[in-house]
């Protein structure tokens, strides 16, 4: 543990924060999202929800400002409009927690798994909530 | 995620538990331990307490009946009789859920990490309680 | 061994299972099939067929109901309407055990080749009945 | 599967048993063994008995003239002068299956460990029944 | 060495003719072939002739009884009708050893390297003589 | 870049320092030290003055508070009692930064290497002065 | 360190420079460039800025003749005529420094990135200012 | 060091004329040739002239006799025809070593490049001659 | 194969010669003996017998004169005065090919095999004649 | 090529000289050395004369002023007293071109290779005369 950093950002985890540059994404996922098989580095904090590791990560990590939608999540199968929970909360903690805050941007349940696809890195969170799926783009620190 | 399993035992955590045989120890660590320095399997869940930990691993893991200690714990550096709350939650799960239950032993701090230092697997919890480490020998399954 | 858990599971094929996610595939071999040639995780269960290894699959892997095939067997070469016993076999262990039942889907012997090349992994058996191949998309646990 | 080979001699045993020279150990351990902390070399075959596994070693495998005690197995601890099925089974498929056969030698339980221990490989079956294990010491072929 | 298996099989051959499966390619090849830049597998058999291989390899291989040539060799680079002696050499061996004999098909020189480029392995004998290369498909074992 | 965190811990050394845990010892050495050849991880900071990487370093790890002299410096050699200027301003910084602030104990120069060759990890940096070295031992967050 | 070259060309660096020929290029990227994301070599000088990596850079790398924009930085997103200061900065030291000075050439951001992932290493510097970043193509020695 | 065998074929460049098959090429290169970037396997002789490990390579290794051209050298950049002392020196070599002699061949600089990325080896040498490389095919030995 | 080094001498077995130094072993075993347990590095000639390997060997190799006793063979267990034919042989090859014949030397089985295991390289020939095992101490070229 | 560094000072050369810290021993060893039985990283330099390499690493590597004898050369076998021409040689190089120019000490043969198992690097060079070996031991730049 270390003094002033969120204890739930593993050695790994805190490393792939680090190592980003500017426009790098990296995937929060919920506890059922194929990441061993989409991503090359993949973070596992199993048993924390997907909301309490947004908040960690969102701690450290800048948001891109070069974008509109630097945080991206993904529509429920067969109605895109719907708004489950999880994202709400996810919007919440966006706005709350983020050097430059911003709407989230949505999309498709196999675009968002191409998108994860280039990730830098996937985290797999123990988040059992549906869709608890979100991606940031890393900004910079000027 | 997988059906009956505890959805915290994680694809590696899992791995060693099924691995292991007759004898071999696993090391449920505090926050604090320096679990990477001494294990050559290290196993992290960051934001688990080590008592959930512990009730998940002992739901699957066989404990040993050939020993008279099965499940070992750390002597408090300069108080060898206390027994902190950590500790206390320990035996209770140790009673409720293993196989074959047991008291614990205990092993002061050094011969504690040297005990470590040969087990099969560290898991290193997110347990803030200080002597949150406990030590399981597996048993057989006949 | 573990307690309540399947022993034919060995740890390589629990760690696959544990860390595969929605949609991922995963195929159960007969003892002819191009495992290794195919697939960058083969699993050996050498000398079990695959209907004991399916049912063990089954009792802890969630079946995909976002799809109306989760399971693909292989058509018979040359007789795309039989159905080996070996077949009829896996339709009744997914009846019996699998959380989501389905009908088998089917596909010719090198489309179930170029699919199984796509697998999170590949478990090769035993299982000397020819056409003895099945393929399963994870579910997911909500 | 090759003609004339006993099909649960998977790949890597096969490599191991082809590669072993005289005097290299190989052994054969019951589902509870700790082989994989043990041996640097550990074929698994979940679900096979280690009297399955016995015989089919047996029929490629030579068994070592050069020394009195080629095949050993372990002492039942509390009782050495006991013999379990398993092991009575073993001396049957010695006597009727090895080039050289020879009476089964006994290590106490921890001796058998240490000597596991520089075995050129460990074959986990699943053998359910306790003190399952035998050594197999290689012989030449003239 | 093993009882009643050909000792110039190799512990690497005998693996990967061991892990092939049906419709895996395997390559003997002379002792001029590019066998290193074109297979991931190569396993050298320096000083042994491609007719010893080829005998000692159908012994334990079954070859294909699915397609009309399970058995491929090279045309004479400028005269695609000639046949150099080892390859009535080849032709002989496999009629009298394999399990399911077929004549010998025949690729003109870079067709067989490209099909030699995507086969399981290859092995690269000791043959002097030229065009002394040879393509099996394996079988199955039912 | 991360927020709040010194941009100067590069992503390997956050790992280390985030990784280490209760005892587990880090060195910040000057440009001379033998550190790639004592240290099986080194984190090299070329070009940063080793009381910079101090200062960086404490802001984030934890100091031990179990022992008496949880940070060391190397004598002098052929001077034991000289304090040169940067181990002057070393004690600054620690009295300054640290968690647990504590006077520096000393140790001989080969006596410094062989704690070293134990340390979790060493960080070379640029620092020019000679005797810019020292040892920190990672304290525990209660 | 060595005599006579730049303190700051770490181990790595310096054997990039060596082991790079006529027409490879390198990068020298501030401290938000996504280096890790494009490079396979990445060399990190955290905490040094561009301009003095440069200069110690071409020090030692000689710059390619037979390109006319043997160095190029990149154009600042939504202005492509300005010149950032760092960028100006860089302009004097390639002018005298190197060996075969050149006026800078320019890339588009994204196609900056693109030339970026071809080159043979990405220097990963300490640079906070924006704009930061500039590639060499190396040159012969006659 | 080996009898009869030229003492600057090191280790690794003997290994890979050795392995080496009938047309697969080998590229000798100047110091300026950008080796490891094109090459999987770059083999170094810093100081030695590419003339002189050219006369040792044509000792050991046969040279293509089914090809017009198994020699190539590069054309000048901007003068095709001119042929520099090196080059000269190279036809010498050739005409006086090989087994097959045969003119020497010449490729463009930029396809010299791209033949060069699908050679077997690049042998980089201290040679500061420019346009000091030389691609050669290796024959067969009937 | 290359121009008058003998055909076979294998890549990995060129590379060991030839990287070998004053006072390096390498051991020449027959087809039982243990050398992949005893060696770090094993090259095989299955099928090739001891005393051709050992001519060809000797043809390349230097053997040392700054010894007694270069090369040592096996006591036969049980009569240490015993000359197996394979034996007689190595001397007459020893005795006409080396560059420095000397007469053999004689090491007890077990003595052999803890020299081998320090031995730069073991070559695993099919010598099937017991007893075939002969070490080589390399010697310089001045 | 850099400029003004020694051309033959290679990659994996000038890493380990730049890796090196205070304390640390490099090895330039002739043709017939035991250099990859003996070190971890060995650098070839084949064909150069150890003359030629110890010029151009002193040009580069200060030596140790704090030990009395920072260069040490092998004692000839059976005549202690004897000064080969090549460490004649030896002591005019370090006295005209070290930054700390010392006497060389002397080691017996069996201590000299003893010491270089230590050393951080050997370069094995191509040096053909007898005893042409020496150890540097890297000082420190102030």
């Amino acid at each position: 543990m270390l003094r002033d950093i969120p204890p739930i950002l593993s050695p790994d985890l805190l490393w792939s924060l680090r190592a980003m540059g500017h426009g790098d994404d990296i995937v929060i996922a919920d506890a059922n999202f194929p990441a061993t098989a989409l991503g090359a580095r993949c973070h596992r904090l199993d048993g924390i929800s997907a909301t309490e590791v947004l908040e960690a990560v969102l701690r450290v990590l800048p948001l891109d400002s070069f974008v509109a939608e630097p945080a991206l999540v993904m529509e429920v199968v067969g109605d895109a409009a719907a708004v489950p929970p999880v994202v709400e909360a996810f919007g919440r903690i966006v706005e709350a927690t983020a050097d430059n805050p911003a709407p989230l941007g949505r999309l498709e349940r196999f675009a968002f798994y191409e998108r994860a696809r280039g990730a830098f890195a996937i985290v797999q969170t123990g988040e059992s909530r549906l869709y608890g799926n979100i991606i940031l783009k890393k900004g910079v620190i000027g």
